[in-house]
């Protein structure tokens, strides 16, 4: 069918259009699930940190004083960490994960009006195929038929293809502010975290760097002393003061010191007697 | 077995070291499993990373020039947070998943000396049995048998003592120097991540921030302009030149038009003509 010849550049407008739409659909698609993939395993890793935040306070609690000072506060520091990834997570699902998602209503959008310009061009198509079984009833009109069907495509066509210029023009402005404007979002989110994240390990870092292993030494050999103290003592004094004391009154003193020497240990009975009351909520860590 | 009394304090001592080398063993071996978990949470993160990186590639190929520009930019520096990322997954296999690993060997080799330790223990209290049995054969010989007894058994005890006293302090300023030296391995691997990922997004907000819409939309406007140019001009063209023109010529005519601003439209045909040969390997997005 002949006639149909000179509408194939509004074939190719169509194509572009629709090409542009499914491109952007596609891609913004595409992008939504994986940054929302990404939010996700930052959440796992958040989940996976704070359990590490717990053990940490879980072992400072049976540690010597200056580790447990310095684990608790890497405890803290990490908690931190993971706070700021938290509202990494939440700011990804608000600023970058949801205006993707509402971007499938603005394609939509652009598809229905690229529909109704295929149907407007389907009436044109028809009203053409009528003028030209009229030229063919009557071939001595052939030229007056054929100029004026192509007038009357013209006005039509210059009509639609100014509204499809808009459409396209509003579309493609909105796309690429969208584009920009939802990268900035993600890579600010992203700066912002990973800038917290530099400040509290820095703070970390000194702490571990100030540890003072001697001291823990020396406050665990004065303990171990303690315990290790009252059995070397033990068999002398007893043996000296008095010598036919039955064993049992013998261990009886022995439980004494040893009561002594507990007290003396403080918080360290912690590590006999289980952990402190306040480390709670111990979950399975091999839930992978 | 009154005999057996005096002992406890060597109890007392072998506790307080089980209890610090199956702390020890608790602990790190938490810390080890947790760790790895987090390592593998991080590795699945660049994972993600990595496909949004093909992705916004892919994007950038379809897009205008100033946004595709921003877009490469913007999915190479993705790019190098993840490498920086993945040298942070290296590096905590190698500086703290693996000393982690190894520590059990450690507490191996201290558990088979408590283990020695028992068995001398165990000797003594043998022993000591006999002697009772000794003692309640010849009560008259009571006092001498118990004093030598008590003397033998502090003889052995001070020098399995000594042992034991080494045994812990070494295992002790081993576990905490291990501690220290782990976390503050493990500070300084993710310090330095999220150091360099500052640097990499500081560098890709500035490049997002500096994207010109205004010349993508010029350019992409006077691509259409060229698009539907060649609709608007041809029917006058046709209609005035050549009136009489056989339809199948003035299509042909159309087409050459076509051909040119296909040409005049360069790397945009590529958004029509599928991705570019350098896109490769896409791989499904929603493998979660």
């Amino acid at each position: 069918m002949t006639i149909i010849g000179p509408r194939l550049p509004r074939d190719s407008q169509v194509r572009v259009m629709e090409d542009t739409v499914a491109q952007a659909e596609k891609h913004f698609g595409q992008f939504c699930s994986l940054l929302a993939a990404y939010a996700r395993k930052t959440a796992r890793l958040r989940d996976k940190a704070d359990l590490l935040v717990r053990r940490l306070l879980d072992c400072a609690d049976t540690e010597q004083p200056e580790m447990r000072a310095a684990l608790r506060t890497l405890a803290e520091d990490l908690a931190k960490v993971q706070d700021y990834r938290q509202a990494e997570v939440e700011r990804l699902e608000m600023k970058v994960i949801n205006p993707l998602k509402l971007y499938g209503a603005q394609t939509k959008q652009t598809r229905a009006e690229i529909k109704k310009f295929k149907c407007v061009r389907n009436n044109e198509i028809k009203q053409l195929e009528k003028l030209e079984k009229l030229r063919q009833k009557s071939p001595s009109d052939r030229q007056t038929i054929a100029e004026s069907s192509v007038q009357r495509a013209t006005v039509d066509a210059s009509c639609t293809t100014q509204q499809l210029q808009e459409t396209i023009d509003t579309f493609q402005q909105q796309k690429l502010k969208d584009l920009q404007k939802i990268f900035s979002d993600f890579v600010t989110i992203e700066l912002v975290f990973h800038a917290k994240a530099v400040e509290v390990y820095s703070s970390a870092f000194q702490t571990l760097e100030s540890y003072d292993l001697e001291r823990d030494l020396q406050d665990f050999r004065a303990k171990m002393h303690g315990v290790y103290g009252c059995y070397d003592a033990r068999p002398l004094t007893t043996t000296t003061t008095s010598p036919g004391v039955p064993w049992s009154l013998a261990q009886s003193a022995q439980s004494t010191i040893r009561s002594q020497t507990k007290a003396a240990a403080g918080d360290e009975d912690s590590a006999e007697e289980g952990p402190a009351p306040d480390l709670g909520g111990r979950g399975p860590i091999n839930n992978e």
